[in-house]
C-alpha cells in the first residue's frame, strides 16, 4: 500500500476550497461535513440579495421558487431520481417523521426496526406505535457486522402484518453497509397481508454511496445535506417513490403543501414531493447545499468519490488494525467511510480520549452503543491525516 | 398632525443598522422584516466559527446548547414568559402543526376557526379533522373589522363539544387586532364538555404588540422570528402554557425531543418545550434572531415600539383615507401596523399596482381575500416614506 493515490495532488488543491479542513485532522463527516467556501459564500450572498431586493418582494419570491427548483434538481441528480420525488426538509429526522405519521396505519400493524437506529428515530417509531396501536419489534443487525446476513435476519423477523421496515442504509454506529437491494427484495416477496414498505434512514449514505434511487425502488429514503454532502445544517430531504406518493398523507402542513384557488383557499395537495413541505424556511441555505453538491461533483462522480472513501477507510482501518491497543469493530475493511474502534485497555475512557484528541486537532466522536470511537474519512481525507491519527493512537 | 415624532432623529440613526431599509420604502414587515446588520453578522460569524472549531465537535456542541438557551431566553424576555415554555421551531406554521397534531382528540370533537386564517393553517386543520374525525366550523370575524364584537361572534359559535379555537391575534389580511383576553375569557366560561383550548397564530402579533404571555394565560401561541422581529426566515417558536404541556403529545420527534439513558436509548420527553423540537437545524440563524431582538430592545421597550407602530399606521391610514381613489378597509385608524386598502377604481388590478410600486421602490403586497393591498409600517418606518407612498397612490 502506498500513501499516494493518483488523485492526491489535485485533492490537496481541492481541499483548499474547504476552510474547515485547514489546521485540523477532521474525522467527523458522519456528524457534520466541513462546508466548501462556495457554499458559505452562496449563503452570505443570498442574505445580502434578500436584504437588497426584498426581503419580501416579487423579485425575492421568484428567486425563492427558483432556488427550490434548483436544489431539488441538484439533489435529484446526485441521487439519480426525478426532482418530483424530492421533498425538501430540515433534517433526516423530519423526513422519517413525514413517513411515520403519513402512512395509513391500521391498529395492530407491525413495524420492524433494526437495533442500530438513531435514538430520535426509535423515539418517533415508539410514539407512532403508541398513538396508532401498532406493534414494534427490533431485529438484531448489530451482530451481523462481521458474520451473518442482515437481509436474512430482517426476513426472519417479518410478520404477516408487517407494514413498515425502518433501517439505515449505512449504520451510524458501526459503519456497516446494509444490502438494501436484497432487503427490498426480501420484503417484496414476503407473504404479508399488505405490501411491506421500507423507510431508509440515509443520514450516512447520501453523499457517501453512489445511488440510483430510480433503480433501487425503495419506498422512502430520508437524508440530510449537512453530513457527507457538506452542506449547511438545516437542509435535508425525503425521497418518496412515485408509487408511494398518493397513499402517504401529508401531516405537518402549510402553504407550501397545497394548491390554492383564486381566493387563496386550499384546493388540494401539490402534485409532487412539495406536498410534505410546510412553510417559510431558511432559503439561503438551499443555495449553500446546492453549491456543496456542485463542489463534490466538480471533483468526481459519486462512484469516484465512493471508491476514494473506501480506499481511505481501508487505509485507516489497516493502520488501526495493527495497533495492539485498538480493536476495530469490523474484522474486514469497512464498506463506508465510518471506521469505529475501541480501546482494548480500560484505563482510558472513550469520551476522555475523544476530548484529548480534539484538543490536539483530531476530531472524532464517541458512540454509546456499542461503546466506541468513530472516525469518519471522506474522499477529502489525506493519508497524512490518517497517519497522524494512527500515530497518536499508537502512542497511547 | 406633524411629520416628526420625538424619536425621529434617533430613529434615522437606528435605521442605519438595517441595510434592507436603504434605497427603498419598505412596507412588507408582515411578510418578512428587514434584518439588522448585527443579525446578518452574527449569522456569518457563526458559520465561520463552526468551520473553524468543528463543524462537529465538543466545542461546537457546547456552543449550540448555549445558543439554544440564549435564544429561548431572548424570546421569553420579549414575550414575558419563562424560557421553559418556549419551543424553537422553523416557522409559525410548524408551531400550529405541533399543537394540532398533539392534542388528544376524540372523534366528534369540534374545532372553531375564524374566516381570516392563513391558507396553510386552514389546510392543516382540515387534514387533522379528516384524520381524527373531527368537525370544523368557521366563524365570520372579517365582518367585525368596523362593527361588532369578535369575542361575541366567537362565543356564539362555540359548541358543547368545542375542543379548540384557532385564531390569529392580529389578522394577516385586515390587520384587525382581536381582543384575545376577552376571547380567552369567553372560552373559559363557556359550558363545554371538556375545557376549550386556544391556539393563536401570532405571525402578525409577535414583534408588534407588547405581550405578557404569563398573564395572558393562552394555551398555545405560535410565532415566527422573520416578520416583525426582523430575524432570518427559518426560525420561529411556540409558546405552550405550563398547564397544557403534559397533555400535548409530541408528534414530529427526534433526538432533541427526548432524554436518553447511558446506552443512548430514549427514556422520555424533555421536561420543557424542547420535547416538541426535532433534530439538527440551522443554528447560525438562532444567533441572528437573538441579535435582531436585541436591536429592537436597544431602541425601545415593546410598549414604546407598539406606540410608534400605531402612530405610523394612523399616519398612513389618515393620508390614504383622504385619497378619493383609495378605500381603507378600516373605517377607524388601525390598531396594528398593517394598513389594508383597495382601489375604488376597477381600472387597475391590485397585483399590477403592487408590481408597478415595487419597480418604483415601494414594497407592498396584495391579498386575495379580501382583494386588497397591504402596507405594513413598523416602528422603523419614516413619515417621509409614508408621504411618498401616499403621494404616488394619490397620483394614480
Amino acid at each position: 500500500m502506498t500513501n499516494q493515490t493518483p488523485a492526491t495532488v489535485s485533492l490537496k488543491q481541492h481541499r483548499q476550497a474547504f476552510p474547515g479542513l485547514a489546521d485540523k485532522a477532521y474525522f467527523n463527516f458522519g456528524g457534520q461535513g466541513t462546508m466548501p467556501k462556495a457554499a458559505l459564500d452562496a449563503i452570505y450572498q443570498a442574505y445580502e440579495f434578500l436584504q437588497a431586493k426584498g426581503p419580501f418582494s416579487r423579485q425575492v419570491n421568484d428567486w425563492i421558487e427558483q432556488e427550490c427548483q434548483l436544489l431539488r434538481r441538484a439533489i435529484a441528480s446526485e441521487l439519480r431520481t426525478s426532482p418530483a420525488t424530492i421533498t425538501l426538509t430540515d433534517s433526516v429526522t423530519t423526513g422519517c417523521n413525514i413517513v411515520l405519521w403519513g402512512i395509513q396505519w391500521q391498529a395492530g400493524d407491525h413495524i420492524l426496526i433494526t437495533d442500530c437506529e438513531h435514538p430520535g428515530i426509535i423515539a418517533a417509531v415508539k410514539e407512532v406505535a403508541r398513538r396508532f396501536n401498532l406493534r414494534v419489534s427490533t431485529c438484531p443487525i448489530m451482530a451481523t457486522l462481521n458474520r451473518g446476513n442482515p437481509s436474512v435476519v430482517i426476513e426472519q423477523h417479518l410478520q404477516p402484518n408487517t407494514r413498515l421496515v425502518v433501517l439505515s442504509h449505512v449504520l451510524w454506529n458501526s459503519g456497516q453497509l446494509l444490502p438494501l437491494p436484497d432487503i427490498i427484495q426480501a420484503c417484496r416477496t414476503f407473504k404479508s397481508e399488505r405490501p411491506i414498505q421500507i423507510l431508509v434512514d440515509a443520514a450516512q449514505s447520501v453523499g457517501q454511496l453512489p445511488l440510483n434511487l430510480s433503480e433501487l425502488a425503495v419506498d422512502f429514503y430520508a437524508f440530510t445535506g449537512h453530513k457527507w454532502l457538506c452542506g449547511p445544517a438545516g437542509v435535508g430531504g425525503l425521497y418518496v417513490h412515485p408509487h408511494a406518493l398518493e397513499e402517504l398523507n401529508p401531516t405537518f402542513i402549510g402553504w407550501r403543501s397545497i394548491t390554492m384557488d383564486g381566493a387563496g383557499m386550499p384546493t388540494g395537495w401539490q402534485p409532487d414531493g412539495r406536498r410534505f413541505e410546510v412553510a417559510t424556511t431558511a432559503y439561503p441555505q438551499y443555495a449553500g447545499l446546492r453549491q456543496a453538491i456542485a463542489t463534490h461533483q466538480a471533483w468526481g462522480t459519486p462512484e469516484e468519490r465512493y471508491t476514494k472513501i473506501c480506499y481511505n477507510s481501508e487505509y485507516l482501518w489497516q493502520g488501526l488494525y495493527l495497533l495492539p491497543q485498538i480493536e476495530c469493530l469490523r474484522s474486514l475493511p469497512p464498506e463506508s467511510g465510518l471506521v469505529s474502534f475501541r480501546l482494548t485497555t480500560n484505563e482510558i475512557l472513550h469520551p476522555r480520549l475523544a476530548q484529548a484528541l480534539e484538543q490536539q486537532g483530531f476530531f472524532v466522536r464517541t458512540l454509546k452503543n456499542p461503546d466506541c470511537i468513530r472516525a469518519c474519512v471522506h474522499y477529502l481525507t489525506l493519508p497524512s491525516e490518517m497517519d497522524q491519527l494512527i500515530k497518536v493512537l499508537g502512542s497511547l
